[in-house]
């Protein structure tokens, strides 16, 4: 049988490159946005509105279902791809960027990261191989080792220690990942996607160096693919970029590669000219549940005043259902109202949007027009303070 | 040019009828349940999940939408189909049912009722003719007089003054129609919807001859159809059936007859064998919101431990886009998560019950088998104190 992964590039346009990833689940056309279902769904937002969205691939939060309904009960009831009922490809995070974000409550040792639940105070660890292990019951198609991420700023010398013990993770992860894909066949509540692979990941702060021996070490270890995290972290943004450059051109061509956590809709274009694959973010829903919408003109707040009354939809350019059917006025009211609804008009217009955009974006690689959108994107998105202001 | 508003019986049995109900925005297959999109949006789910269930007309709640975003503002945009983008038949209540709820925020008068809002505290007025303005400015196809609405239980003298009281309203209401009917043309901000209709709506509680009196001075008003109000608000159920029998049994034989704030699925199949063409209750949509479901077998909590693990559809008999797609494992998960998603999908099921349940009245109607469907639903759904407990 051939794997039932594989990364094939179609285009290339200087440092962007079109493609389509092979996993258990299904092909995903890259540059590619992962929609976030924190908790085994996309927040507002039906499997089937996902669907008509063009929605490929879907990122679920190890974090968070660790905790509830746990891992032991998602491998029991099959894996998380049966248990929510999505039959495509799924990206889970290792949990990791969650526990730090816990400050105060939790630990990091050699051996892994002590922590105490948001839900119930009740502590739980997290290491190298019950991340690989817990990955393996969610069954999903591309698993994440256990890293450490850093805020920013950080001095070198502890984003040193940092890598350091990053890459030692990295190898105990891979180690057991192998030792548990060998050992264990689906259906088997343990490992319940026999097709799963593991990224790594490359931290390093903003040092380019530490990036470049965080890159050597990673690759040494050898996984499916790589991702850099760390960024979209509080880091300027010109600087982000010029990491995320820097990195990328230093990670293997055939393997798919991903930005963690961005980002922008700019973000999304500047980092597909660095060569970047693969993003995943919570700003188009939870923006959106807050009433901020991205448009073909800019950003757009729902909750003005000036929106009262006005007839037109979130967009003219926008072929979306909210924007095909309702208008500012309405949605300001849902808005206004409390009404659910406006959250789940709201998110399928940013979904529809960031996924827009990375059509467009995978159509400018063929037709190398890459340039043109970027400027176009810069237009209509100026720099602003917020978007350094990033997710998990 | 045909009057747009129209009722034909096509098939009885026994005291129940299937009809047709034609409105200027559509027609409508009586009985038929009526969601309730308080604000103008079904809650937690879309106009399109509203359409791919079936759903033919939606009530719209007067009293909400009047304090925001203001019925002047929603006359200004169109009137309300237009406004929340939906195309089919809209009936909106009078908005009284909401106001003597507000209990000491409110005192009824001669004139009217003067209340202080829900949202900021402000104070407003309802009369019999503003509730028309108002009506008039939402252009609802089907609009409800201004009544009064008694709690259970009412000495029969409060409630002869009540019913005296209701009936000079109707009066009252019925002039004020007639006359902006006569004087306005739509497209005007003030009557949106020229072929708009008034129901009169019958009171007397529980006391067959305050009923009595109620529906003789309402007929002789004149309206185009009758609602009978003033039940399901803490009667004992046989009662409830007993006078819901008794006033259709008086009404107009040619009209649609609307019991307000039915009810339970049992009271649909037993204000059908008593006459009954139309119904509106928040139960399927507010229960689902609180995790209980209403299935081919009974009632369902999903919250419930029992369910933690169970890969059944919530009802193994239903069609629904829920209960194709997703377990109750998964469905217990999203409840206790404080998904969304949970709502939306909660609510899709309990509409596409209520809605399935007409279907399955209409049918019964036809095939003269309705005794057989209330067995059935007597024996599914046994009486419990929870089914007095309606809401408006």
């Amino acid at each position: 049988m051939s794997s039932p992964f594989g990364f094939q590039i179609t285009h290339t346009h200087g440092a962007a490159r079109r493609g389509v990833l092979k996993t258990p689940h299904g092909t995903v056309n890259t540059p590619a946005f992962m929609p976030v279902g924190t908790q085994g769904a996309v927040k507002a937002v039906t499997h089937r509105d996902l669907d008509a969205l063009g929605t490929e691939i879907i990122l679920g939060n190890t974090y968070h279902l660790f905790l509830r309904p746990g891992a032991d009960r998602i491998g029991r009831m099959g894996g998380l791809h049966r248990f929510i009922g999505w039959d495509k490809p799924i990206l889970t995070d290792s949990g990791g960027y969650q526990v730090f974000s816990l400050a105060a409550r939790r630990t990091i040792h050699e051996e892994g990261v002590t922590f105490r639940s948001h839900l119930d105070g009740s502590e739980h660890e997290l290491t190298p191989e019950t991340v690989v292990d817990i990955q393996g019951q969610l069954g999903s198609d591309i698993a994440m080792v256990l890293d450490e991420c850093l805020g920013h700023p950080a001095t070198p010398a502890r984003a040193g220690d940092s890598v350091e013990r990053t890459l030692r993770w990295a190898k105990r992860s891979r180690e057991h990942f192998v030792k548990l894909r060998e050992a264990r066949k689906a259906p088997d509540p343990l490992f319940t996607n026999t097709g799963q692979v593991q990224f790594g990941i490359i931290q390093g702060g903003t040092f380019p160096d530490l990036r470049k021996r965080s890159v050597e070490g990673t690759l040494e270890v050898g996984f499916e693919a790589y991702a850099i995290g760390g960024l979209s972290v509080g880091e300027p943004i010109p600087l982000m970029y010029d990491i995320t450059e820097r990195t990328a051109a230093l990670l293997p061509h055939d393997c798919p590669r991903y930005l963690m956590g961005a980002g922008t809709p700019v973000d999304l274009v500047e980092g597909v000219a660095r060569g970047i694959d693969l993003f995943d973010c919570v700003m188009p829903t939870r923006n959106a549940r807050n009433g901020q919408l991205f448009t073909s003109t800019g950003r757009l707040n729902i909750k003005n005043a000036e929106f009262a009354e006005d007839s037109r939809p979130l967009d003219e350019q926008c072929t979306c259902y909210t924007c095909k059917h309702f208008s500012r006025a309405y949605l300001r009211h849902l808005f206004q109202a409390g009404e659910m609804t406006s959250g789940t008009l709201n998110t399928l217009h940013n979904l529809h949007f960031y996924l827009d955009t990375m059509n467009r974006i995978r159509e400018a690689i063929v037709f190398r027009t890459l340039e043109e959108l970027r400027q176009n994107y810069r237009r209509i998105f100026p720099a602003q303070p917020a978007d350094s202001t990033l997710e998990g």
